[in-house]
């Protein structure tokens, strides 16, 4: 049985690294590291995140499936899931002097993320570890200095698609929103919410916007839009307080 | 103007530090250490992660005052809000040489925490830093290896007090609550949700129960008053999600 480590490390600073994820990386025999088309300075992010901590070790870098656009969204991600799960288990199975196997995870693995959930399709089981990561709305909440929660309130997680699809929840005062592709803020009436906006949070690129969403809500647009073709590629994290 | 910067440090592991708040730590000339009657292993435990990155550390232990519950509870925060400032401002003022001040908070100091909205009383007022630390959320997931969310499903964070008070959050799939005393889980229904319960989470002590709610609600209760009599305090967190 091998020991799967899903590392969490942070949004792309490598300051965000905690010791316990440098420790883990001390200690990986194999390193399996993602490489998206069209986003290699994020591979090449992971491997030198891993060079910081040790110059010996084996990275096996593996190309990520393309999603069906044709499967309605869970069927089309169950089935990249499906994928990825085959193709970690033929690289661990080509290294078998590796009993201990490592992934490098944006954020923490267990916030929006798939690792364990692909993980989970391998067979046999590996024994699993999770290292805890600076997710992008904690650096987003530091980087604009707020508290995510008023006195005593709840906070909502969620995602663009989520937002898109079923509009502000219920009951809800203060909602983060990730994995929004489409300013999915638009859609919401701007008088209402507050905006706090960050991309590229805790890196050398990064970028604030925060106030009235009807205030501030077209600059962001415009912001990302012109980063986005900058940089080839972009992360951005906004939590919305619906107004006193 | 001084800087404060508000440094999150984990949830008592001390390999939870990352580098951006070993770094902070190493460059502060004054550390506020809040000192609470009955948890001086708290405070000790601060000042280990100090010395742990520096031996020269100026530290300056505070008693934390007591909350007047006569007050109902948001006037209550507040006065004893008002008064903590007035401490962090009277230490400051007795040690002008320090330009950088530094407070470390337990998990991240924008979750559930009052060190923001006490440092928003400061007079003058600071230049602000936050760093960003591991909730005690993301060490009870990686604890557990559950994610934290279903796939594409929002997550909501909340407190023992709310959940008594305004029960199950209409819509709610995820919950993961908070600053709970009381084993507020009881008063649900124990057949429609699982639990992910953890205390001390990243520390030696660390304990962890998981189960359908039914199963688990009275070990949990138990072991709950068995370790907080053992140890003088306790600090536990749990997820409850909605069975399928």
């Amino acid at each position: 049985m091998i020991d799967l480590h899903l590392i969490g490390i942070g949004t792309g600073n490598p300051d965000h690294l905690t010791g316990e994820a440098r420790r883990a990386i001390a200690q990986a025999d194999l390193f399996l590291v993602p490489h998206k088309p069209g986003k290699s300075d994020l591979a090449d992010l992971r491997t030198q995140i891993i060079a910081d901590v040790r110059d010996d070790a084996k990275i096996a870098l593996f190309d990520m499936p393309v999603r069906d656009d044709s499967l309605p969204y869970l069927a089309r991600v169950d089935a990249w899931h499906d994928e990825i799960a085959r193709i970690w288990a033929d690289t661990i199975a080509a290294h078998p002097d590796a009993r201990t196997v490592a992934l490098l995870v944006w954020g923490d693995p267990s916030l929006y993320d798939s690792t364990l959930r692909i993980a989970a399709r391998l067979q046999p089981a590996p024994r699993l570890h999770v290292v805890a990561g600076i997710t992008s709305v904690q650096a987003l909440t530091a980087a604009h200095a707020i508290p995510i929660n008023t006195l005593n309130a709840p906070v909502t997680i969620s995602t663009g698609r989520r937002l898109r699809d079923h509009g502000w929840p219920q009951g809800c005062e203060t909602l983060v929103v990730m994995l929004d592709g489409e300013c999915t803020f638009q859609t919401l009436d701007g008088d209402a919410y507050d905006i706090w906006w960050g991309a590229y949070l805790g890196m050398p690129e990064q970028i604030l916007e925060a106030g009235r969403l009807s205030d501030v809500s077209a600059r962001i647009i415009k912001r990302r839009a012109e980063a986005r073709a900058a940089h080839g590629w972009i992360m951005d994290t906004y939590l919305l307080r619906l107004r006193a």
